[in-house]
């Protein structure tokens, strides 16, 4: 089938050859330039703009919009959307926040375009080999690209997930467990270093992901980090996080779920990023005040 | 090779089975004859006493615990130590604290036995046909043991890990993960359910552990419990714990490591074993009387 | 002065009456007309409607809203806003949250109203005999309102935060920080509670409040709160809330503020309201899953 | 009456005059001799060992420790015992980990000396000026030292609290409420400081500390804080302990308690005092894995 896709980052490239070798004829562009060579050397079929990628449709336009989550998803929609026509299709598979797309979908709605939400899962090698796909959005829409993701992605690693929005919603709880599970992991592997024992930690991660209750793909992935560096020396600790994790706390706090360790996952990171916090020098402030304990001076 | 085994619940007579399987001379015995019984119905050599287990052995007497942690271990081993000789072998396999098991292995050292932890994973199936198992102790012992442990555990799943004491505490840390993971995924559902969107859960487990980042077991497990019950309409969630979450705790503590997320785990466990609490009446006591706000009565 | 006053529940009853002892002229209405005779018989001017209350002044109107947070606050402006002029003064007193008095304060601030906000704390007493106000808003607004706070303030009490929302942001952080102290105040007496001796809370909470570092009000209020009952017998433990906690984790959020104990502390009052948890089925499930442990059924 | 105390550190002075103001014979030691000579001149009896001290007595000896908890305790009790004969009296007044008193009372009842645990605070000042204090111990032994303590506490300041253990029990628990307390107020002024507002924060210290639900002596002590340094500049936000919070989180698991706050409060002071942390890398490592997310190279 005919799809576009805008947006070739580290994702979309891998998703454009993906959707290539499935047979469909892709459609791709992006303000690098560069990339859009590159992809058109792979097969895809590049173009210069926005306008050109809508033109090149022969039939009902469906364009994916693979770009950073935010502004851009709007700016982009605004460029597309004159060239669309009632039935068409936006799939924004980027990690927007699903109350935007929920706002975005009733404006799109409006001009009988369809905005389906794709959240994905798996990395740039998912993409590239076998995805994980969430899909929300309008029965119509989400049935004629249904085929198409159930080839991009691995067996069984589509999904379609009900309403517009909840594509979006469940890739952002799956993105909130991912924070919880890779920092029980992180904290986990910080005992073992603080302890008295001295564990080889590529060996401790490839038993813990054959046949303990704990193995996993990130497992999997720790085996392949310390492999590279046995205890990730050159490595600084600052776990940055683009925005789901904070999406999925104030999801839990608008439903008024108890989320403690996906937050604290959340807040460890925040706490990741700086070398100094102002509560410590609150409390240390305190301590010195009533019990004239020294504090560490700058 | 000649391997006793004390303790025939639900791991040990998986165990023993697995051991036979393996071509190996298991000697079995537990306080519930009928067990016994059982097990020598399937080829194991059930024995009816731990003298008259001990006395089975034609050569050097390997004998596998797999009691109860805490005083249990001891008495077991009170009552087998009279019978074993300079350089024969106690293996703890249950979940025993680690720091049990240094004392317990100074104790044993001088009088020439080598006691061996064994921290392992993988809940029952595994016990049958695939255990994961990290071993701690003395060269010379876990040496002798390493080919019977090679045999018993899935491939790659077998680890030695050092010296007395390390094969407990990677068990041990390794169910401190187990927690923070089983907690974030219980987060992540709970959001859902909370949420205004209706997913069939047993598909959404389905779809995460296909392709996205957190695959895992754990995941697996969740898609055939709401394989045999949507919305898990008849279970409480009571989330008992043995003793390792809080051990884990007590060993971040021990060496000052941050580890908010395992301990967030075990403190939600102990929440989910009350009906009501004191902090809450406490809470609920303050708000009233600073700002009248009305209590809930019993 | 000349001060109105729409809300006449528990605080603006008070408020009311605070104000007219210290010599104000006070115009006050409420939806709930015996509220309204009852306060004009304390010697406020009550009266029926908005209307009425605008039309009673004979100068500079300023106008105190003491009513619930969310929609009723913009109902509220919308009644009034026609019988105001330029360089009048609203108030919101009530708990706002601070993005929303940001866009009220522009959408008056176009018709030359003021939007002030004021932060209180200090319960119903605090109404009544001496308050504590954080109050924002632009320089004019604020300081014709502040010789009237100072007043009915206790002595320090009053404080000019800066421009529009600092007041009810500064509020909101207060009742963050009160929601960690009240939780940690909590756990405290439920590990008293749990173990194995066996205390007077009542004198604990009086010798904790006098000489202690956590001499406090809210030790002081849990003295009154356990001479009433001695371990609080008749009290269920549900912890509700308003929205302030849940906007400080959300603000920290925006911020990339760490706040893990404030995020808890709302975390757990959500849990207390609830029987059992999803995300306590869930864990179990997994447990009987992978171990066999049995679930607990409703 | 005559009382003993060894130990002169900053609690150990101030407490020694306190005591002497009240009347009382004080015989005081310390190892650092400078500091014996110096309370001397204060008119307290300084002497230069313990044995000296425990002979100065005319009559029933009661000599309070103030010494750091540990096994400093331990050699201290030994050093004293010999000098003691039944119906004497050791009060541990510093901050011993309660399970170490419940040992070290049964030790010293089998020679029939009182070990009497007495949990203080109120920082330096309080030892001075007024005390407050937690007392557990045997009756005969403990109403010996009431008119003593009442004398040197705040009013309401002094609590005989139950059998031994129970004052140190107490004064635990009150530290980890403490704990919770500070890093909750920490929290709050880390989200103002990250805020979009600008505050003067010994103004907001003082106005919280007037009229306000939070009001306390710790943010009283902000407010001198602040006083001295509008943003702390000159303070890094290292937050060291002692042990009583990670004994009372240690409790916490013992008895099954939630306490996630007061936890959480123990594990952030553990983050202050590390650049970097292990859990920190094993997360960036993760993210570069599996989405090619850039780590920051030491």
């Amino acid at each position: 089938m005919e799809i576009g896709l805008i947006g070739l980052g580290k994702m979309g490239f891998n998703m454009a050859l993906n959707m290539n070798d499935k047979g469909n004829t892709v459609f791709a562009t992006d303000v690098n330039k560069d990339t859009v060579k590159e992809i058109s050397a792979e097969g895809v079929k590049g173009v210069d703009s926005i306008e050109e990628l809508a033109n090149s449709f022969t039939g009902r336009k469906a364009v994916i919009l693979l770009v950073p989550a935010g502004e851009i998803v709007d700016q982009v929609i605004e460029q597309l959307k004159p060239h669309l026509t009632e039935g068409d299709i936006i799939v924004d598979a980027g990690n927007s926040m699903y109350k935007h797309t929920l706002r975005r979908y009733e404006e799109l709605k409006a001009s009988g375009i369809h905005l389906v939400d794709v959240g994905t899962s798996g990395g740039t090698d998912g993409a590239r080999y076998g995805l994980c796909a969430m899909m929300g959005g309008d029965d119509d829409a989400v049935n004629y690209l249904a085929p198409l993701y159930e080839k991009i992605c691995v067996e069984k690693g589509f999904m379609i997930t009900g309403r517009a929005g909840s594509g979006h919603f469940l890739k952002m709880v799956h993105n909130g467990i991912e924070y919880g599970m890779m920092q029980a992991i992180g904290e986990g592997f910080e005992i073992l270093d603080k302890s008295d024992f001295d564990y080889d930690y590529e060996a401790v991660s490839r038993v813990w992901n054959n046949g303990s209750v704990i193995r996993s793909w990130l497992i999997e992935l720790m085996e392949n980090a310390f492999s590279k560096q046995p205890k990730l020396e050159d490595i600084r600790g600052v776990m940055n996080s683009s925005g789901e994790g904070i999406w999925t706390v104030e999801a839990a706090l608008d439903y008024q779920a108890s989320a403690p360790v996906i937050a604290l996952s959340q807040f460890m990171r925040f706490r990741s990023l700086e070398d100094d916090t102002f509560h410590g020098k609150v409390v240390a402030a305190l301590r010195n005040e009533f019990g004239g304990h020294a504090v560490v001076k700058k």
